[in-house]
């Protein structure tokens, strides 16, 4: 094989590549051991899977897909694209303070995939499941014409009743944020055209992290326990730190909160002058952070058993009496005005 | 609206239509609505939805997608587009004993639909909830390049260890097919080119009828009992009876059936002397219908309680010692030959 092809090229260069001839083949050689460990899974030679549930424990159930073209690109490498796609969907069930324990996937392919592709693929799918404990459980692989899409529904298990929902902050709860906002917005604009962004401020490797943040979002699946003993609220930050804000802050409270207050790695620190680019870190989305509105009588617990995990969390502020106004200021300054709060696939 | 417009010439006529402006309002108005009854969903108003399981029940899923182009036609109505999105589904948890409850829908619109074709598709969901029996309980929406994709991923209940698996069929086992086969292939031969297939044999309500067969499969949701009760293998005829024959039998048994067994709808028995129909009818696939193998000792009950539910179910043959081997012969007649015996996406 001609060594500077990317994956993708390779999936698509049918002339030089070993080409996957039956989903049977794909389904055995590739998918079929990421299911070592549920026998639910019955090894994916049946047409459904079961899951046993404890009797005490309830099943949080996720979807969320991703497609070459909205969630990733044509030519990121097929690891990548498999622990995004796992990713994405621990993070909506760690906010709500499930534990993740297995997924079902449904791949469209445009054309068959090649052996190296698909290898690659599942070899990022394990890597995800080690580090978020969880399995395959079943799937479905069709060829369609149209960009690649990966659809995977994820499930988690909580205690009975302790869901955590996205709604029902209260006035004076504490607002926190899970690790680093806005890497992944700076990381899109590096993967799309290194060359024009940051690079005056930003040495090789800062740069390589932010990709790596877009490329590989870390779901905190780690919080998944601490958001259930000590959020009163929570929710991911998938589509950008104000329009989830909003989200969560709902229509009974507002908040006011500093942009020194904001969790910012050194990399995006040291592109904060740079005109323009707090409406990226603060709308560009793909941070994958939890967000947590957390009782006073809870904040100390919280704090501290986040420490525990070994993932930061900073508080943004408190929510006071309001109808959902969020005000974001630098030190001194004016709120900053925001044209576009995130994504709408429609709006 | 010019009546003649088909609802996806609707859907894409921009200059006519209301089109949806966001994903908040397609949410709200079309879906939200659909998880009435299943208070896990939380309206919709959530990242995840919670599934409460009884203690003495596990959860059967499974995940088949539809796609434009391969699975229907972008002319089809998006009512029937959606009953099949959710049909085929529902048909994968009865063949393995469950009862569907409840199931998530990831949806990939190449542009936004317009309200109509959206209050098309809601109801061909709200009728086909009705009746299989289940509610939605979560989902997500992208716009995206390339056909319209409905990915859902179904939930169903059965006692825990009453999954009936489609390996383990015995030798002496009878097999059981319910309903008719081959409808959907010739409704698909109809469906695509009215004028050209079986128009001489056919009048004009069984023309209507293969097509709705083709459209609008009906799964076998009220077998999921008997299957589980009665079954000692089974899985559904989607591939074709020729396909999942194959599979059902497995690598120890044999199976020798005479097309008289197979039964067939009287507008299928009308086309049968047109020469290569019958390729179509036992390979087109589409079907929906269970295949179940029997042991001796509970055919009687099995015929009998699939009765008391008003499914026809017919007996193909008995299992003979073997090495997979499936012979159907015309009576007194050859074994037919395939050249294909099924779908397969990479084949």
């Amino acid at each position: 094989l001609d060594p500077s092809l990317t994956d993708r090229q390779v999936w698509s260069a049918s002339a030089v590549v070993r080409r996957i001839t039956s989903e049977t083949e794909l389904i055995a050689t590739y998918l079929a051991p990421l299911t070592a460990g549920l026998a639910g899974a019955r090894g994916l030679r049946d047409d459904a899977a079961t899951l046993s549930i404890p009797a005490d424990m309830e099943v949080v159930v996720t979807t969320d897909p991703v497609r070459e073209g909205v969630h990733f690109f044509s030519q990121d490498k097929a690891a990548d694209i498999a622990w995004k796609a796992l990713s994405v969907n621990v993070s909506d069930l760690a906010a709500k303070g499930a534990t993740p324990f297995a997924y079902t996937m449904a791949l469209g392919f445009p054309e068959a995939p090649c052996h190296d592709w698909m290898s690659g693929f599942a070899s990022g799918l394990a890597d995800a499941q080690l580090a978020f404990g969880c399995h395959l459980a079943g799937g479905d692989t069709d060829r369609v014409a149209g960009p690649l899409s990966i659809a995977i529904t994820a499930f988690g298990l909580q205690p009975k009743g302790s869901f955590v929902p996205r709604h029902g902050a209260e006035v004076g709860d504490h607002v926190f944020v899970s690790g680093t906002i806005g890497d992944a917005a700076l990381g899109l604009a590096l993967h799309q055209d290194g060359a024009g962004f940051g690079q005056a401020e930003l040495d090789t490797a800062a740069v390589a992290e932010l990709i790596d943040r877009y490329l590989r979002p870390k779901a905190r699946a780690g919080l998944a326990a601490v958001i259930r003993d000590h959020a009163r609220a929570a929710l991911d930050v998938s589509d950008g730190l104000v329009r989830d804000l909003g989200r969560l802050i709902g229509a009974h409270c507002a908040l006011d909160i500093s942009t020194a207050d904001i969790p910012l790695s050194a990399a995006a620190q040291a592109v904060t002058e740079r005109p323009d680019v707090w409406p990226t870190l603060l709308t560009g989305g793909g941070d994958y952070e939890i967000l947590a509105a957390v009782a006073p009588e809870k904040r100390a617990a919280f704090t501290a058993r986040a420490a525990a995990a070994g993932i930061a969390v900073s508080e943004l502020g408190r929510l006071r009496n309001g109808a959902g106004e969020l005000a974001i200021t630098h030190p001194g300054g004016a709120p900053l005005a925001f044209e576009r709060t995130g994504f709408d696939h429609f709006g």
